[in-house]
């Protein structure tokens, strides 16, 4: 038997990295901060670019491909941005190995670039560099472009999906005419991601513009969703930023309007990436293992048969075959384990593990009688069901889990959100962990003493924040409506 | 009136180079060697992508994710794999820039890496270094996992998707338990590859392996598919290796046979890229420009209203969606080119150059009468047919193009393959372009001297070919079957 997994009461840290490691999600590499996801966790991540991809072209954009080097001077130019991404970019000097007199190989120290190359910690350099020659009159515009690609940026402090060195993404890159058409395409995605969040992954989200502290290095505006984990700390799982007119001006976007004057193009940028699956993860997942979202999940639905003899096996195999049939033709991906290496009981703590939102098991008993043990991942019930009608049963069965686990991690949230107004009430709430929502003050200031007391940020000013008159919950001075504060990974 | 293409028989190189540009497939980045491939071009990669994937999912494999960086120390450890990359490796050395005191960003010096990080130019290494964890008894075998990533091998002379420094592709790593297996593995991967060229890009291909020269760096065999462009060259379209117990052996990937003995894992990796869009470019299109399968095509159909005033353009509309909404219905991509800011003239030279595999036009007139007037891109010719019936009539013309672009291409090499007996007709004939097929005494001292005189290289050794006593071509010594020479890309 397998050693349980730690609980999340005890150890959160603990139990999500065992989970990521029992359930076969990823593991770290022997390349410092670099992971390596397996089949199961990347089988999670080609369902996520599945639906969003879906979403991204259902609005117009189309997938393109830009380069994976930014050369140094291009970082440059937009000085935000380049002091910004400065301290964590893996940077190529050399474009040849040669053998190495002492044995094995070494850098070839003939083959110095003259310019150093970056790896691309983002590519609103590289691309806008490229827009430049894409557009010359406002009938050229929109851009609604998209890339799905590899991303580094140098951490020291990393972990599986949720910081790492090397993650994959996908950045959405436009240029528009005016600036409203811009902001709101920037909001137009912000509304994609938030979607995507709560229908997809079951996730309820906050969206909200970060403070210009923690804006994207070079925006104008960060649209942000945010997501609180089982532990209270809050997840920034997307953002959409609207760049004004900084990129066009560091790379000479510009454009002839219809009053036929030329003008600098606006652009936006958005992305989410390989963190989402950590999301995922911190979010539904119980002391059993992985829970994950029906329409996320790379096997859906997973039938055991319980047996003594081939002739038992052979017999449920024969009953079974018309289920699987029928949930395929619903499109419910089903796995059939009728592997032999491994007993049942085994295989039922396994798919628990793994986050199967279904498991039907049919024994012999059963197949007398006509029935099937139908069991839920989301609350861990059970129940024995005629066999027939079982197809239309479980396809319900699975929008109920959806819906459930969206439900009960809303209610999560709203039992860890509190209005805070004073700051005692803060520095107690904030240990206990959850959202507080805060009065304060607008100066970058106070939200820095704030973090630096507490280690709590603000997460973001939400869109639907209603006006309400207060007091900064640090400064006293007065405040217009709260914002969330929370600690984030 | 934009300037004509250049002419396939006067430029080869110039008009395929203009392709590209005109029918908006890529462009040459800021980035040495690096291309940007454009939404049009990208639309057929990723057509590509989804069919090789599904093949690959259907024959039992599933995808994963290991990181961009190889240490360098792990690229030395298959002697023969480390010699064969070295010399075009992007090293990264750095992982932070700074402040330059001068302006601008500087690499840090004390951020200098222990061991340089290689950008991966293929995954071997890293891979098998991962799977030394993930195998301990055959029950573990076999590892049937594929990856689609970016790979960078500096090159000194690039060519739109061709070769360039970055390109795009898929790469399998398979562990087997058994030398057969791996061979089958190898095999059967090298089949659907010719599956997929032949019904998906239309394009005909030799099945063969490599002489040990043209060998992957670390494989035991190399299978590939050759393909004949229009210049008469050969271009190597996809490699399957055998790569024996060679990166296990380097990596000490062992596991515990049946007969419970430690064993090292056999190995299999295969891979297609990017280039394959090149490949499809140079065998089908023509002096008007691109020519696509519909099967890979973006835009299946497009749909060209001829008006002159708005009204007019209404009625068509009108007319027209019942069709564009039965093409939908059957699967086929469609466009309705209404926009009223270019004429329809430039509109049929522009989807012409696009490659657009059927093209609908409708006037006042056929609106009167009925009908529609349907022109196929493959061989330009076009005819007036009832507009009922049209969705049906389209579906049956999309099958015939495909199949017909096949046929030609077959002809065309068919015209173009020559067996050579001697080695005056050899010389003569290579200047000329072309397959050679020529008996070869098997040694590489051959190979490499016809090489250096004729610049050709042996395409491969093909699968098929039957055994036949003749005599080298260039050494007259005893040959059982004959290979395939050629000029290649």
């Amino acid at each position: 038997m397998a050693k349980a997994l730690p609980k999340r009461s005890e150890n959160y840290s603990e139990w999500y990295n065992e989970i990521v490691k029992r359930a076969d999600l990823a593991e770290n590499s022997a390349v410092r901060g670099c992971m390596v996801i397996k089949p199961y966790g990347y089988a999670i991540w080609e369902k996520m670019q599945r639906a969003l991809d879906d979403m991204f072209k259902a609005t117009g954009h189309v997938n393109a491909y830009f380069p994976l080097f930014v050369p140094k001077s291009f970082l440059e130019k937009e000085e935000e941005h380049a002091e910004g991404f400065a301290k964590e970019c893996a940077v190529v000097t050399h474009y040849r190995l040669k053998a190495d007199p002492n044995g094995g190989l070494m850098v070839d120290p003939n083959a110095k670039l003259e310019e150093e190359l970056i790896v691309r910690p983002t590519s609103e350099a590289v691309i806008w560099n490229t827009y430049k020659n894409w557009v010359q009159s406002w009938r050229d515009l929109p851009l609604l472009i998209n890339q799905w690609c590899n991303i580094v940026r140098w951490e020291m402090r990393t972990r599986l999906f949720l910081r790492t060195t090397e993650f994959l993404w996908q950045e959405g890159h436009t240029a528009h005419s005016t600036e409203q058409e811009a902001i709101e395409e920037a909001e137009r995605m912000l509304g994609v991601y938030s979607t995507f969040a709560e229908e997809w992954i079951a996730l309820p989200v906050i969206r909200g513009v970060k403070t210009p502290n923690e804006r994207f290095a070079g925006a104008v505006e960060t649209y942000c969703i945010e997501a609180m984990m089982q532990d209270g700390k809050a997840l920034q799982a997307g953002t959409s930023h609207f760049l004004g007119q900084n990129f066009a001006k560091a790379f000479d976007v510009k454009f002839v309007n219809k009053e036929n004057e030329q003008e600098f193009a606006w652009a936006t940028s958005w992305g989410v990436t390989t963190r989402m699956i950590g999301a995922l993860i911190m979010a539904h997942s119980d002391d059993q293992g992985l829970v994950l979202p029906p329409k996320l999940a790379p096997i859906q639905v997973v039938i055991i048969p319980i047996y003594k003899s081939p002739e038992d096996l052979a017999a449920i195999s024969e009953k079974v075959q018309p289920v699987i049939d029928g949930l395929k033709a619903a499109g419910i991906s089903v796995k059939y384990d009728d592997n032999d290496n491994q007993r049942s009981g085994w295989k039922f703590a396994e798919y628990e593990l793994k986050g199967v939102p279904v498991r039907l098991g049919l024994g012999m008993r059963d197949l007398e009688a006509g029935t099937v043990e139908v069991a839920r991942r989301d609350n861990l019930t059970k129940e024995s069901m005629p066999l027939d009608g079982i197809v239309d049963h479980v396809k319900q069965l699975l929008d109920e889990i959806q819906v459930n686990i969206y439900q009960r991690a809303v209610k999560f949230r709203e039992d860890n959100t509190y209005p805070v107004d004073s700051w005692e009430e803060f520095l107690a709430q904030i240990e206990k962990g959850g959202f507080l929502l805060a009065h304060w003050d607008g100066t970058a200031e106070t939200e820095e003493k704030i973090k630096d007391e507490t280690k709590a940020t603000i997460r973001c000013i939400p869109l639907d924040a209603p006006v309400e008159e207060g007091k900064c919950v640090f400064s006293g001075q007065p405040s217009s409506r709260r914002v969330i504060f929370a600690r984030a990974y």
